[in-house]
């Protein structure tokens, strides 16, 4: 283990892509489990706290450092110890990027599906940390449905190691899924058992094209419920398309008010059963449908869609970004009620995303500079919140809670809920050092 | 809320499957969540204990008494309280048997997939809290790969309550997946979100034939290390393949040491695809392999298959019903290690079940009434565990640990984990007033 504690270390170490920032009082490079014992005893004789950290590419600050804060880099913990085949599971370290666990398994004919917008830079055991989903999360699940086990080192320095290579298990508390989604809470994960899929043998994509917001919204509640599973089904409103359109060059036709990504993917007689199923149940509410000839054109498509992100900063200096998610039978409903809500304040309010999962990327435009924007911006945030909790849903699908989304918790849950999340927190962190001040 | 003391009562809940036996103080009928924050009350107030009960399917004594114990039975709460196929969920109570409520979405043509064998007669809320496999756990995976959310009191009396009816959430710690398979330890369960998936469109069901217990072990191993994913992968060595001959008439070749029943579903053009390269792949390794023409056919290969248990006490009056999972990579190194075990005692050990998964149903055939026999039994069994973790594998792969398998945890995993779960469970149940003495 590494240990640095000067400025320009500390300095790279205090933000996530939230832009919150603390500086931590160090960054320890961690090597292996050992490294992460050590750190945690470290820790807890010099009365310091632990922030474990992927790659920070975090949209709710749950890798910025708190005071007193040692900052666990999980950077050089980036093997994949074993790709095994016969069991269809890796086995790899936290530090690995995303995107290159992809590469490595899709050469022995295998899909490690979740797909967050970062993966080229993400890491597994920030994955892991936040349970990230993607586009593909429709169809194949988030980070939670491929963890089959973990270790990781506890608050107390304890190792909790549970990575048997076996489809079914009812020995011993369940408590793999804990991990998941903790952002870092209940200790430093330190390995990580993957499920793999085989990869689809086909794949189509689609762009449709909507005269308005809830026809989209009514297509993808009809596909949800019908028997067609599609694997990304994004949606993209009116502001995020003309965002988009100022950046680069987008052939949408005129009059259209919304777009929706469709990919299909499975054996070559599935997808193309559910080309016609899908057409079929859209026909009456999709203006244009483009279908991707090659791949040049599904490139082209998903352009549109990841360009959206970079795109907003041509509106507006800040964006406050949200990933609520509600009932799929909900989404029309909460797709008026975010656009209701802009109105109400007069300000930019871009919906896109995870269509299919129902969990939507609201973003709020505003300037963080300009006292009045900025709690309009902020009155509007609390108000989405209230309207998808209305409507059932839950303030955030696959960022987390972090430093950013603590101050609303009581929308969504009782202090009852919390005392009991904070109870469990204190078996597996009795001293509540790891990453204080986020989460709970 | 019904609470009966009478000998009668108290007599009809005092077991389960295993046999294990002892009286409850009481019972009580819980008719609702109100009723189970009652009767927790009560008894910390009296210094009593509870064990929540379904059907009392079990094999492993979770749902047997322990002194001091009121028995919380769920069977009144029986009601499927909506089938929502916007969200492809359903939510129901405890007590609704697993047959009737696949049954009941089957009418809006969704399938609820986990099919324990006992499913006629256990209960959802059952199958929770030991998070029931079958043979469909093989494609579609166990009961926690359904639960989406749950209700339940905690030992303190609290009500933990996460239903929320989305498709992504990372607010809170994780926990519902922590009640699945808890076998009653943390709270009573009152209600249960459970995913749905859609009927698939087309089923086919084959018999093959073997030589040896390797070869079809082998076929195991390639199958599932190939991109075909059966909905069913169930086996049967020889001594089931005898048992059930004596019981009733199985149309098996002579010189069979081994059956496999595979089951192939999903939409046409794909199974019909899935057939072709299963049987090319098993071709050097199996004698004869029957194709079940029609639903008479295919109920008859399911009979043998059922008749294995019913059977088995026509060659000794007691057996030791275990449920070891090994990585499926290892299958036919653990059917070689279970079959030398019977030998080294001279005792039949018969071997059938979940192949797919790694999931075996190792029998112990003993007479609880000879010592000898019945030390040689205990013997196998300890032989038995330590040959499947040897192999990478588990002790319980979905009838829980209960009363029968705590002996043999410290096999498994080291007192550090037993450790960690106790005071997780401490977190949900302080004063360890639910089903004590099961599970740690």
């Amino acid at each position: 283990m590494e240990l640095l504690r000067d400025d320009a270390v500390r300095e790279c170490y205090s933000f996530d892509a939230t832009g919150a920032r603390c500086l931590p009082e160090a960054v320890a490079f961690l090597e292996g489990t050992e490294d992460a014992v050590e750190l945690v005893r470290l820790c807890r004789r010099e009365g310091l706290c632990i922030v474990p950290r992927g790659a920070g590419t975090g949209f709710v600050g749950g890798s910025v450092p708190s005071r007193g804060c040692v900052v666990a880099s999980l950077e050089r913990m980036n093997s994949i110890l074993d790709v095994d085949t016969k069991n269809q599971v890796a086995l790899v370290e936290p530090g690995v990027v995303t995107a290159r666990l992809q590469e490595a398994v899709k050469g022995f004919g295998f899909m490690y599906p979740p797909d967050p917008s970062s993966l080229e830079s993400c890491t597994v055991g920030g994955n892991v940390a936040t349970n990230a989903g993607g586009p593909r999360a429709v169809k194949y699940g988030v980070t939670a449905d491929y963890v089959k086990g973990v270790e990781a080192v506890l608050g107390t320095g304890e190792v909790f190691c549970q990575l048997e290579r076996v489809r079914k298990c009812v020995v011993g508390l369940n408590l793999v899924p804990l991990f998941v989604g903790s952002e870092g809470t209940l200790g430093i994960i330190t390995r990580v058992l993957l499920r793999l899929v085989p990869l689809p043998e086909m794949t189509l994509t689609f762009l449709l094209c909507f005269s308005s917001l809830e026809d989209a919204g009514v297509a993808v509640e009809r596909i949800m419920a019908s028997g067609i599973l599609p694997c990304a089904l994004e949606i993209m409103d009116i502001t995020s398309i003309e965002c988009v359109r100022k950046y680069r060059s987008v052939d949408v036709p005129g009059g259209i008010e919304a777009l929706l990504i469709v990919e299909l993917d499975g054996f070559e007689d599935e997808v193309k059963r559910a080309k016609d199923a899908l057409l079929n149940l859209v026909s009456d509410l999709c203006r244009e449908v483009v279908e991707a000839g090659d791949e040049e054109d599904v490139e082209r498509i998903w352009a549109v869609r990841r360009a959206i992100s970079p795109s907003l900063m041509e509106i507006a200096p800040t964006k406050i970004n949200e990933d609520v998610t509600v009932p799929v039978s909900r989404l029309a409903e909460a797709l008026s009620a975010y656009r209701e809500v802009g109105r109400r304040y007069g300000l930019p309010v871009v919906c896109f995303g995870h269509a299919g999962d129902g969990n939507i990327h609201v973003n709020i435009m505003t300037d963080r500079d300009d006292e009045v924007l900025w709690r309009k911006a902020l009155d509007a945030t609390r108000d989405i919140f209230m309207s998808t909790v209305a409507l059932g849903g839950v303030l955030s699908g696959e960022h987390g809670v972090g430093l950013s989304k603590r101050p609303y918790l009581g929308f969504q849950m009782e202090t009852r809920s919390l005392d009991i999340y904070r109870r469990v927190k204190a078996a597996l962190d009795p001293e509540g050092i790891m990453n204080p001040g986020k989460k709970f």
